[in-house]
């Protein structure tokens, strides 16, 4: 009863923000995002009588005590799917830095569902471990299936799950981040989207998020760079700045994201195709294709705030490692 | 035929963005302001038979062709009132940098009117001048009449100008400026106007100003400074989220800014009651009672960034110099 799995983050080209149901996390929108294959969590869960309680490390740590409950009922959870009450150890590894908009809770929630469910003998279809893992962190259904991945408009709990819209090898992209972190963000996504109807813009953006997410369907479906680029900045920003017009207003950019929201515009006039996006943190993302990743990266390292860069393309979902099973 | 006259800068503390009538300078909604009373335009304008063309310099330096024929323009404006078609000699000092959003256009084109139209012999009400200076440079129309103020929105030229909402003893606050500046603005606050409303929540913001205007107002008249501070706040990142979310999108500010904007909060949970508006532009003010002015102070001079510091209360609108005329 013991299973390793890794899960990617994710990053979303149109961004999910507020919830029309607080407990089972429904998003207020569809969304669209692309699983990253280099911002990864490694994490080996086991089942057994020899635990009284359920041990979980993140990087080796233990987690603060708001996460830890939050953890432990998403193993509830499997071990209700599953009708067996066994406590658990938890392992579990990024390979980026968390709270700071790289969406770790989405790696690590997809990461510890696939590993879970494996290990309490469950054997959920795609659908299902999104649905689970949308149960613990939103975003996480997003890094279940792999590449290109929509996560549907559903009002229910069984019709709220993503989706592949192209695999991995569809389109050669990248998203170079650049980490710009400065500690950890002040108020967490989950804190945040609370308020997020207290934005006067917020029905304008629900009204219109449709049509984007067909626009971006069909510009990944076209590889039309360009069109794509202008399309997901602008969604960047919009999100942004409906955090900015809540109550209270929510400002997550520090002044390297905004040096370098700033630079992607000069870079292109340069003549670099490049746009930027971020989620809710500070650390900021390069959207490129790929005959630009060395452009953009050798244009980030000559900047002396930005402090780790890392390469992705369009990334596997949640899989097992081999040798998964012990 | 000559004349000098001081007019101040301005603090918007609800915003002026996007305009009705593009060649009127009519704004899409009414707006709220305070006479500042240490950013300080001086103009001596001669007219002459001995000049053969306009001569115009801002800081001892010719302008720009575009700002030179934007000053001339209203050089004619006072000429066709006076009918006379004698050229001048124009002398501006401003005593602060200028396309940072300190608005140095608002007390240039209100000390312009002011000395200009005396220069010309017209003895115009301040109604007048307002309209005058409006036509020049919308905001400018707020720096004829004292203290607090109102640019009255009016749908024709007549009825589109500024009044004294209260005088500058009505209720000690100030305004304490902290210049990050880095460079000017990449694109001038009346390009950027002209696609107000390709942002998709510009109709929203219209639909609320009105309301907005009157708490505004009400705030001020009661001296309730912490309602009026947060609205102040709330409304400058609602301006800059209608910026963001312009296409192409607007980022005025600079790391300078966002740092200020971040510790604002900060510095309020540590009891200091401070506010921040931000114009058109990087540079951030500070909005304290005049208790709080060297708490504030001192918080900025700390900061390595802020390159001055100029403290200002509500001051006196467009004014003749003594002995301004020769």
């Amino acid at each position: 009863m013991k299973a390793t799995a890794i899960a990617p983050s994710n990053i979303a080209f149109t961004k999910y923000w507020g919830k029309k149901d607080e407990v089972l996390r429904l998003p207020e929108n569809a969304n669209i995002s692309m699983c990253l294959s280099n911002l990864l969590t490694t994490t080996t869960v086991e089942f057994s009588k020899n635990y009284s309680k359920d041990e979980i490390t993140v990087n080796n740590k233990a987690l603060k005590q708001n996460e830890e409950k939050r953890a432990i009922k998403h193993l509830d959870r499997v071990r209700k799917m599953a009708n067996i009450n066994l406590k658990a150890k938890v392992m579990s590894n990024n390979n980026f830095p968390s709270g700071t908009g790289l969406s770790s809770s989405a790696s690590g929630f997809a990461a510890l569902s696939l590993a879970a469910s494996c290990a309490a003998d469950l054997n959920l279809s795609e659908k299902d471990l999104s649905i689970l893992a949308r149960q613990g962190s939103g975003s996480a259904c997003r890094s279940i299936p792999s590449g290109f991945v929509e996560w549907l408009d559903g009002n229910t709990s069984k019709s709220s799950y993503a989706i592949q819209v192209f695999p991995p090898d569809h389109w050669a992209i990248a998203d170079v981040v650049a980490i710009v972190s400065e500690g950890k963000k002040e108020v967490p996504t989950s804190v945040g989207q609370q308020t997020a109807r207290s934005s006067p813009f917020m029905q304008i953006r629900l009204a219109h998020m449709r049509e984007k997410n067909e626009k971006v369907k069909k510009y990944i479906a076209e590889k039309n760079f360009k069109e794509f680029g202008e399309l997901v900045e602008q969604e960047a920003l919009e999100l942004h700045t409906i955090m900015l017009t809540q109550t209270p207003p929510l400002i997550y950019w520090t002044p390297g994201t905004l040096k370098i929201m700033k630079l992607t515009r000069h870079w292109r006039l340069e003549g670099i195709c490049v746009y930027f996006t971020i989620n809710t943190g500070q650390d900021i993302h390069l959207i490129c294709e790929a005959e630009n990743i060395k452009k953009v990266k050798s244009k980030l390292s000559k900047l002396d705030f930005v402090k780790n860069i890392i390469i992705n393309t369009p990334g596997e979902g949640a899989r097992f490692t081999k040798n998964h099973l012990f």
